[in-house]
């Protein structure tokens, strides 16, 4: 079969697959697997093959777009155009005008949709076991659970029917069946990526998630993915220039809870999460025992306080006028949000920020809190057997992370003896979420074990990717212009792309905008006593000049006070005209300084003169 | 009397008043003038006599600190150690271990506390009838009401007791009272004020608002008031830095309630309201009516809806255990919060949001809103008769402030031909505090009138202010070093002080950190054909150079992009050796664009050169 990891897919289309060939695979995969209970729908042939047709047509010259030809499966309480959104609750069902932005964007961006995924009723559970579209078995032993609520988009991507698939995060609901599943659950920042054509379960608490097989798979789809929606009021403005590109900390500073705060049924997850631990030490991180009680009340909140009333005022009247169309366990979930009084929710949420200001400092002391993801894994019958409690236990390391406004990002952590799957979770504040997937990959890099439980090959991505998506490095490579908000500096030595300083402009974001060389009016010397080795570019009077190679470089504005404080004396940052007769800014060299130095003109540039191991 | 007006007082410690001649004049003045309701508790004339002894002693040589002497009064709802806060609530007082921040804050900077002012119990109120300790007659005409529930506050600013008054607004309790009493009332963005060690009315939306006789007034209490507190969790980081100068806007484009939205009891208040717009258009606005629909019904949210849990949620065993200890109306207005349901809350939690989002995008069309501060001038004695409607009715223009995260200045309007005061508000969104003082106070001189009841006369502001407080140019005027988020940049000419561009580096906020010279190593040349006229920097050799009088600013980090962007050939930022030996960024020029011009190094800077009209 087809590896679908967004990596390897992207090779297969580079060396000449087709979507439809893709998609056949897929279609193929899932009339031979055991898919019980992953799907509420699926898109017919027909249309599939269409569709995977119109995308290879409409593709077959220049460049693709960032999703091109990638399978992906939706959570069935986000709106797809021309398919019901049922939440798995059939009475509820109906027929949206309009796709959800997230899947219009992913679509737009040549992903190919499949079908839509089961999951608990109204979002409502941790489970996987509370629907009337039956219960996906785990993939690893098809007598547990595969976690929920977003059960079927993590079934779909752990047995290898699609790249990646659209999940929901309110209460862990995506990091939850990602631990089960052994694959990867990003729950972004909320308001990153609009949950506008989403069926809310506690609207102000609701997040899309994103599950895929590694981390970089999920870097890529969200990158696409997010955005401002002024029509979704969750939504937030820091959404349109948001970063999913950040390097790994080199030996990240990481809290984890202390022991009296960890508990787990039964040793085997005990012992992947020591394996965790020790994993993150190999990778040179500092660990930081924390006091994990102000996050445990927030999530206790949660369930078990008022936000219950949230839940509940979504479907006040269903309840109280169908109350035969919801489970028997949601209904009873539900009603204990009637006994909630307004004054508790008003205490309740003076509570929380109390509790987030006590939380906040720990997010300039660490870069990431890793927890278990779960702290237990119960086989259906035992959840069947006691629905509420088991599913409440479920949520130990997950339910705060929304009240508190949290980045998280669940990632596998190798199977226990007993063949089950583990998985711990990167939490960070709000708008870490970049560095925590870079963190995190590096962690899944090192616990290995499988994709889900595809048995497909990693893939080494030291190969540069295809450019991925708007708004990183690679995606605006082409870019024409710097918006408004960059300024475009000329660089002309130790800034170059490869040179040592050029991470002075990468660490803030610059993006490069081209490679272009200044107008014949210039002198480029090598400055003697600096390093590194840096040279000074003076302009002299215009027929005494050479052209000298440049790159022009974005540097966000904000960024630029901390860019020119480390620019140092002889070099300034004045104006460079460059050969097509435009001004940019950029480094020059004050003209006293080059008495002595050797002109270095005649190489063209910097790179000439390094390379050439200065012998002209 | 002595003037208490900051300014004019200010101008009295010059000329050689001390603290105690004028707390001498401010106890004479409470003991003649008629104050029933307008304290609740004066501290005694031993204590007032000593503090101000003690201040004049420690500040008779040097700098004074930026509210030296002036005395104050506070709300009884906030905390000041040695007093009991009462909150008008007798039977809820209590002695407070320590004085809330801000009441810390402002006297940290010599200001002297005279006494704590009457307020609406718990300020529930906008009327300022209801109180245990008497009803102050409003200053213009006994009979009517002084508003709501800073009662006390205004009243004491408005008969010129005291040059300012901490108040509170949750409501409007800041604005409406200083509607009725002709007066300044600033209500601050939510979390740049810690409202630590205050009675709460509504937890998540009070404020401490600032009462005055004007916005300059305003601006340099809040100056000093302003601060991160780590302590109080609406306390927001950005109070750290907020900056309470700001230029006027030039012809302000202002939102003014469309007609239909319009509504005033009695001709006088809507004639003001008319004169008002008359004297915006004529100071060069742009008015623009807007529908209100939105913001009234999020204001309605607060009195009529799940917001009145957020009253009762903190006095919920109170008014359960003795509640006899409230006023009657008060007890009614709390028991309404007792059938608030927790969905309902959530419900309007979410609905706020909706209107939020609504809302917003007004703010980027318009440099502010202007609303009529009141739409009615109640008599007592009608309010009496009818207390919760005549109440409920006064919050129209108000309720919905703090719902919608807003900034606002209540201003003066003028007189009503009955001699009753009226106001207008200025609003706009979170942050935007300081332009508005600055377009508020334009409109409040056009409109003149008395200051308050105190016919004090107006203070001629043109002469330079006195540092007046931490955080804006004078104030740190003195600072040492620039702060790590800042970056120190010399300049030479156009930016020096008093020269054409040096908005380009107030206007960023820049702080004057310095006037000094260069090593004696600089040549500096008038640049021929630059307008406006620039010279131009150059390093030489050690033993050919001058000193050159330079000007260290401090520019904020993230303005550094946008100054650097306008900053053109030949002029470039580099690094410049200062007299001392220290190296800071500064302005140099490409040594190829001294061809030709004039070498000036002989006046010692541009400064001489310009004021010498070039001949030396």
């Amino acid at each position: 079969m087809l590896a679908l990891q967004i990596a390897a897919l992207r090779r297969a289309y580079r060396e000449g697959a087709t979507p439809v060939e893709v998609i056949e695979a897929v279609l193929a995969k899932i009339a031979g697997d055991r898919t019980e209970g992953v799907w509420t729908q699926l898109r017919s042939r027909d249309d599939l093959i269409a569709e995977a047709r119109s995308i290879g047509a409409s593709h077959s010259v220049g460049p693709r777009p960032p999703l091109f030809g990638l399978p992906f499966a939706v959570k069935d309480s986000i709106d797809v155009e021309g398919l019901p959104t049922t939440a798995a609750c059939p009475k509820l069902a109906y027929l949206p005008a309009e796709s959800a932005p997230v899947v219009q964007r992913l679509r737009a961006a040549g992903a190919i949709l499949v079908g839509k995924t089961n999951m608990d009723q109204l979002a409502t559970g941790l489970v996987g076991v509370r629907s009337p579209y039956g219960i996906p078995p785990n993939p690893f032993d098809p007598r547990y659970v595969s976690g929920g609520s977003s059960s079927g988009s993590a079934a779909a991507v752990a047995r290898g029917l699609v790249s990646f698939a659209l999940s929901t995060d309110t209460a862990g609901s995506g990091r939850v069946p990602a631990a089960f599943n052994h694959v990867v659950g990003l729950k972004p920042s909320r308001g990153l990526i609009s949950t506008r054509g989403l069926v809310p379960a506690c609207r102000s608490l609701d997040c899309v998630s994103i599950t895929t097989l590694t981390c970089e798979d999920a870097r890529d789809v969200a990158s696409v993915a997010t955005g401002f929606d002024d029509g979704d009021v969750t939504s937030r403005p820091e959404a349109s220039n948001f970063r999913w590109r950040a390097r790994t900390v080199g030996g990240p500073r990481i809290a984890v809870p202390r022991t009296e705060d960890l508990s787990f049924d039964g040793d085997g997850l005990a012992e992947r999460f020591e394996h965790a631990l020790e994993t993150l030490r190999l990778m040179g991180a500092s660990l930081r025992p924390i006091d994990m009680t102000p996050l445990f009340e927030a999530g206790r909140l949660l369930y078990g306080g008022p936000w219950i009333a949230e839940r509940l005022s979504e479907f006040e009247s269903l309840l109280g006028e169908s109350p035969e169309s919801l489970l028997p366990v949601i209904r009873t979930i539900l009603s204990q949000g009637e006994t909630v009084r307004g004054t508790e929710v008003f205490r309740g949420l003076h509570r929380l920020a109390k509790l987030r200001r006590t939380v906040d400092p720990l997010w300039s002391a660490v870069d990431a809190l890793v927890v278990p993801s779960v702290p237990a894994f119960p086989r259906i019958d035992q959840v069947l057997a006691d629905p509420i409690a088991s599913n409440a236990r479920l949520g130990l390391y997950t339910t705060f992370a929304n009240l508190l406004d949290l980045s998280g990002v669940a990632v596998p952590s190798g199977l226990c003896r007993d063949g089950l799957p583990s998985g711990v979770t990167f939490l960070g504040p709000w708008g870490r979420d970049a560095e925590l997937l870079a963190t995190a990959s590096a962690f899944h890099r090192r616990v290995g074990g499988p994709l889900g439980a595809t048995g497909w090959p990693w893939i080494d991505l030291t190969e540069p990717p295809e450019a991925p998506a708007g708004g990183d490095l690679e995606g605006t490579r082409r870019a024409e212009a710097p918006r408004a908000d960059r300024l475009a500096i000329a660089v002309v030595g130790a800034h170059l792309s490869g040179m040592p300083l050029n991470h002075q402009l990468t660490e803030r974001g610059a993006l490069l905008l081209r490679m272009t060389r200044t107008a014949p009016s210039y002198r480029l010397y090598a400055l003697p006593n600096t390093r590194p080795a840096k040279p000074g570019l003076v302009r002299v009077a215009d027929r005494e000049g050479a052209s000298i190679e440049v790159e022009v470089w974005a540097l966000p504005s904000e960024t630029v006070g901390s860019f020119l404080g480390g620019v140092s004396s002889p070099l300034a940052i004045g104006t460079i005209e460059l050969e097509n007769g435009e001004r940019v800014h950029g480094f020059l060299c004050e003209a006293h300084a080059i008495a002595g130095a050797n002109d270095i003109s005649a190489f063209g540039g910097w790179r000439s003169y390094v390379s050439g191991e200065n012998a002209l």
